[in-house]
């Protein structure tokens, strides 16, 4: 890729990236560095398509942020490729980085099957593992205003376990937790398993300040309320 | 305090809780948990303006999270006056709550002078320290959309030490690295030092994570470009 067009498609992303702390343009050059880096140890991979598709993979996200029912793939997959085609890029190419976008979701129903879809599908995962991820889920829970976490009805801090109501302690366990087995390359593998510790020891010492300060509160004001 | 008034208080502060997910209900009741700690190492402090105190401290953030420019503590101290001498509390009672809450907030033209709300000043700060610092924070920032970290024109990642603008690792340079010397009593100096270390690992973790992935990201990609 030229660095004229690798411009061209930067500006596009740029001008369709969100807002949010957890899908801005930061996140979208992070997947692509990622997905670089897991591309150096693969072979055969069309660098150009990979590049585009990294770029272009939440162009829909802005609009499944507004309105939920809607999907960032599916959306972000149709504005990419109307948005290559109109830089002339052949079609069985641009047919190519709609694919992949449509592919990189987690919970989906059209899991990624060339190199290039797979690479882009475990890069934006890498971004949900170790700190950043940690990071990323508590701004976008933050901004649906979900709490940090449960209480039973003794008033016992809940885990996040066993939770159906949305809070972090249960986006923790339910989906950041069991992440690290999900890749489909053998490098993000390696990369995610660096950082495991720390998001899972992060997550352990937040539930043990939380629990003690409520233990320890709760059994002090029971003794002074008559 | 009787289980009663207490029931009372805490209805009317669940009732103008904000429903921020780092200035909710449950920060509410970290911060009186924290404040029974403290107090249990102290002497001859009122416990019924201690807990109305903290119940009452932040009943004001909903008013300021809509207009930026209101302070909730100001706001805050009149409601919960309003509210107590409702109640039928005495003069010089529901007036050193509402000086309490007044002066709880981290920047202050008041300061706290009695022993009551230095514990709350005290407690509502340990909400910020450790790892539940760093997740209310995240949660606060975006909500507000702000960015995790900024990048200088090189494309180096900046550490937030000499950020202008507002992110995630400015704030944890200029606000949550401090916090540690800021307390007013020695207990709550104790209880932060516990989780301090927990709180700069993870902010330097997250540091590393960033850096890695955009200098190696960024060579490979100039590598490409042709």
């Amino acid at each position: 890729m030229t660095k004229e067009e690798y411009s061209k498609i930067e500006s596009y992303m740029l001008l369709h990236s969100s807002k949010d702390s957890a899908h801005d343009a930061q996140h979208t050059y992070r997947v692509l560095n990622y997905a670089l880096m897991i591309a150096s140890f693969e072979k055969t991979v069309d660098k150009d398509i990979l590049i585009a598709a990294c770029l272009l993979h939440d162009v829909g996200r802005k609009e499944e942020f507004e309105n939920p029912n809607l999907c960032h793939a599916v959306i972000g997959s149709e504005k990419a490729k109307t948005y290559l085609k109109s830089l002339g890029w052949a079609e069985a190419k641009y047919k190519h980085v709609g694919a992949c976008v449509l592919a990189h979701r987690f919970r989906s129903n059209n899991p990624p099957r060339t190199i290039e879809a797979k690479i882009l599908f475990d890069a934006d995962k890498l971004d949900v593992v170790g700190p950043v991820g940690i990071a990323r889920t508590l701004c976008y829970q933050g901004n649906k205003n979900y709490p940090l976490y449960h209480k039973d009805c003794n008033g016992k801090v809940l885990d996040g376990a066993t939770s159906e109501e949305s809070s972090f302690f249960k986006e923790f366990k339910f989906k950041l937790e069991g992440l690290y087995e999900k890749f489909y390359t053998k490098q993000a593998t390696q990369i995610a398993q660096q950082y495991r510790e720390i998001a899972i020891t992060f997550y352990n010492h937040m539930l043990q300040q939380v629990t003690e300060n409520s233990d320890k509160g709760q059994a002090l004001l029971e003794d002074l309320l008559k």
